[in-house]
C-alpha cells in the first residue's frame, strides 16, 4: 500500500488488459512506425480541423483497445484521460461519445503516467474492475496552442522537439485469478512525481526543464521501493530528448547510479532524427502514451522485459507563463509495469 | 465500494480534516463575505500579473488550511488541484512550493469535485493518510483566458456569469478512530460524472449547457444509492446560475423529482446580483471551492445540516472550440458529504 515518502505498492496488482495506439504519417515513418496499430495516412483524419482531428484519434484509439481486448465500452467504469490542449478540449470532445464517467487531467506531457496510475489505484482499490487510461498530442494543434502558425515556417534549435501526432489507450482492469495472466504486464506500483523548477526558461529545450523531475522521481522511486537500477530491465522516460537525456544521466551519475545502459527515451525512440529532422526528439503526451502501446507494453508480453519504470515526464509551460517571462518546472509521474 | 453503476461508497468515510477559503474584494462584499477566512482588498495580491495572483491564493489557502487543521505540508502526500486556465498555470506556478506529489486535475469549473472525490479515493484506499484539493479561479485571468480585455468594457447578456475570485483547499484524511470526529464532515461516497453534450452553443449561457450534465449525475446518484431528494439537506450545484437553476429544476421535475426547496446552487449565493450587477451568478472553479469551505462545511460541522450532495459544474469549452463553432459540454461531478 503506502511505500515510503510518496509510493504505492500494489499488493494485487492491477494488469493491462489491452491497449491501442494510433499515429500519424510521420509516426508511421518512424523506428516504431511497424508497431503502431494504426498509422493515419491524413493527419486531417478526414476531420474539419485540427482539434476535431486529435479528438477523432482519441475515439479511434479507445474504441480499438476496447476491441482487441474483447471489452464492451460499459464494462469500463471510469476514463483517466488528457491532452496538451488548453481546457484539455480535445479530450472533452475524443471522449464524449463513449459515454463513461471522466476524470480530465493535465499532467502536460506527463499525463500517460499519472492517468495510468490513477487508473492502476483506482482498480486496486476495488473501486472498478475496469478503467482506461488515455492521452493524445497532434503536432499542429501543439504548435497552434505554443508556438508559430505552420505555414510561418520557423526554424527551430538543435535542442526542440517535435510534438508526436497520436494516442494510447490502455484498458487498467483487475487480474483475473481464473484466466491466464501470465503474459500480462501488471501495473506493481507507482511512485507519483511532485513539480520541479530549477529556473529552466527556454521553451525550445525542454529536455533541460523536465530532466530535474524525472531525476526526483526516479530517486524518490529508488528510495521508497528499496531498488536501484539493478532492479528495471529498463528506465523509460516520456520525452526528454537528446539533451534532456544527457542532464538525466549525469544526475543520476552524481547519486552514483549509471542508468546509460537502461535508460531509454519514448522521444528519442520514436523518430529517427538523422532521417526526419525532428532535432532532440519526439514530445507531447502522445509520445510516451504512443511508445508504451506500441513498443513497451509488447516487450513486457514477450518476456524481452521483466521489470520497467516508465516515466513519462511534463513542462507545465503555458503561452502565457513563458510570455510572462516564468521559468519551465517539470514534472514526472513514475509507473512500475512487470510482466507475468 | 463500488455502488451501482458509476458511483462509489466508503465503507469507512475518509474526512475533511481542514479547509480554508480565500477570496477577492467582490466576493467579500457579496453574501458569503463574512463566511470567508480572508478576503484580498487587493485583487492583485501585490504580484506582477492576474496569474500569479491566482498563483498566490492557491498557496495561501493551501498553507491556511494546513494551518487550521495543525497539519504540517509533509503529513500531505498527495495534492489533487487544478484551475481554468490553459495548461493549468494558476496550479503549476501555486503549488510548487508545497512541494508535495500533484496530480493536476482539469473539470472546467467542476474541479474541485473532482479533487475531492479522487482525494476521498486515494484516502480510504489506504494510499494516503492526508491529500488536499484545491481549485481556484481569477475574475481577470479568465476573462483574459477566455473573453475580452478588461479594459474593453463590453457588455454582458442577462445569462452571464461572474468569474469568482478565489481559492477553495481542504485537507481530506482518515478518519482518526481515537479522536472526536462528531463534528467533522465525512465524504461518504462520489459519484464521478460523464461527459454530456445537448448542443448548447452559447458561452455567455453556460447554465444552459451544463444544466443537463448535473441532472445526469444527480440521476446516477439516486439510482446508484438507492435514494432521492428526501435524503439530502441539500443538492448544491457549483455554478449554474438562475438560469441553470430553472433548467436543472425543471429537468428533475420531469422525472418526478421536486428539488425547489432543497436545490442550492453556489453561484446564485456568492454574489447578490441586485447588488452587485452580476447577472447569473458566479462562476469559476473557486466558485464552488470557496462556497464549500467557507459555507457548506460550516453548516456540516454545526449540524444545521446532515447530508449534502455536492455538485461542481464544469462548461468544457476553450476559445479555440468555441471559434470553430462546437458546442458546449458539460460534466458535474458528485460528492456526498455527512457529518459527524
Amino acid at each position: 500500500m503506502q511505500k515510503g515518502k510518496a509510493s504505492i505498492e500494489f499488493e494485487s496488482p492491477p494488469v493491462i488488459l489491452s491497449d491501442a495506439s494510433i499515429a500519424g504519417k510521420k509516426e508511421g515513418e518512424g523506428p516504431l512506425g511497424a508497431c503502431i496499430d494504426v498509422v493515419e495516412q491524413d493527419d486531417m483524419l478526414g476531420m474539419e480541423n485540427w482539434e476535431q482531428a486529435e479528438s477523432a484519434m482519441q475515439k479511434k484509439a479507445a474504441d480499438l483497445a476496447l476491441e482487441k481486448g474483447g471489452i464492451r465500452r460499459r464494462e469500463v467504469r471510469y476514463l483517466f484521460a488528457g491532452d496538451l490542449l488548453g481546457q484539455l478540449i480535445a479530450t472533452s470532445f475524443g471522449t464524449v461519445d463513449l459515454e463513461i464517467p471522466m476524470f480530465g487531467l493535465y499532467g502536460a506531457c506527463s499525463t500517460m503516467g499519472e492517468a495510468l496510475a490513477l487508473a492502476a489505484m483506482t482498480v486496486h482499490a476495488g473501486y472498478a474492475d475496469r478503467t482506461m487510461a488515455i492521452a493524445s498530442s497532434h503536432f499542429a494543434t501543439a504548435e497552434k496552442q505554443f508556438r508559430f502558425p505552420l505555414a510561418y515556417g520557423n526554424q527551430r534549435p538543435q535542442s526542440a522537439t517535435w510534438t508526436v501526432t497520436g494516442c494510447g489507450a490502455a484498458v487498467v482492469g483487475k487480474a483475473d485469478k481464473a484466466g491466464d495472466m501470465k503474459n500480462t504486464p501488471r501495473i506493481t506500483g507507482v511512485t507519483p512525481g511532485r513539480i520541479v523548477d530549477l529556473g529552466a526558461q527556454d521553451s525550445m529545450n525542454m529536455g533541460a526543464a523536465m530532466a530535474p523531475a524525472a531525476v526526483h522521481t526516479i530517486r524518490q522511486n529508488f528510495e521508497d521501493f528499496g531498488v536501484d537500477e539493478t532492479y528495471y530491465d529498463r528506465i523509460i522516460t516520456g520525452d526528454l530528448g537528446e539533451i534532456g537525456r544527457k542532464i538525466l544521466l549525469d544526475m543520476m551519475k552524481q547519486d552514483g547510479h549509471d542508468l546509460t545502459d537502461i535508460h531509454m527515451d519514448c522521444g528519442i525512440e520514436i523518430y529517427n532524427n538523422e532521417q526526419q529532422d525532428t532535432h532532440a526528439g519526439g514530445s507531447g503526451c502522445g509520445c510516451s502514451a504512443v511508445t508504451l502501446c506500441a513498443y513497451i507494453l509488447p516487450r513486457l508480453r514477450s518476456g524481452e522485459w521483466r521489470r520497467v519504470l516508465f516515466l513519462p515526464t511534463g513542462a507545465l509551460l503555458s503561452t502565457v507563463s513563458f510570455n510572462e517571462g516564468k521559468s519551465i518546472p517539470g514534472i514526472a509521474h513514475g509507473v512500475v509495469i512487470e510482466n507475468g
